[in-house]
């Protein structure tokens, strides 16, 4: 008989300042990819521009590098990219995830439950 | 220089149903283990009678065996206790959970933030 039972897990990268990355905030950098502005990034997810812009600026604090350039022109008009090395943080982070979601559909074709 | 990042999970075992056991309910029935009732159990989290007793019951409902058994006298006075196989999903969910920290705690060495 297949098991009934299916695993999931959420992941979260914490600094000594609390989490650094989560799901959400990596879906926020996906959408400030996508659209190339905080603002436009926290309308599509329909997040506060205030909240995105804690979340982005949290980021940025904890990590050694800018995870998003905010430089391009102003609060208004400006643009906002991620980094190169944000591409590099978003892409570890999918692959730690997707590694423990294997490693987790095997133990649970281990147990009996 | 060490890591500064460190990181969490939180993992969930669902079925067709939604969601079979979480870190609440595990702790719902480590506290229905210590108390022996569900009220009591419910009492000590702050958590309402009805919202433990639903979690319970999902619990039953999805399970081959009864994971807590509430046959002892009524919904007043009666005490419930978590059966032999209750006590072996809480061990496996425990077990699955450390060794997935485990698991990745070795990848964040590997990876570079």
């Amino acid at each position: 008989m297949e098991q009934p039972f299916k695993i999931k897990n959420r992941l979260w990268i914490c600094s000594a300042d609390g989490t650094f990355l989560g799901e959400g905030r990596i879906e926020l950098l996906k959408a400030i990819q996508k659209h190339g502005s905080i603002s436009k990034a926290a309308q599509s997810m329909k997040m506060s521009y205030k909240k995105a812009w804690e979340l982005v600026s949290s980021m940025n604090r904890q990590s050694p590098k800018p995870i998003v350039d905010c430089a391009i022109g102003g609060k208004e008009g400006g643009g906002s990219v991620v980094s190169e090395y944000g591409i590099h943080v978003i892409s570890e982070f999918n692959r730690i995830n997707d590694e423990c979601q294997v490693f987790l559909n095997n133990k649970m074709k281990e147990i009996k439950l």
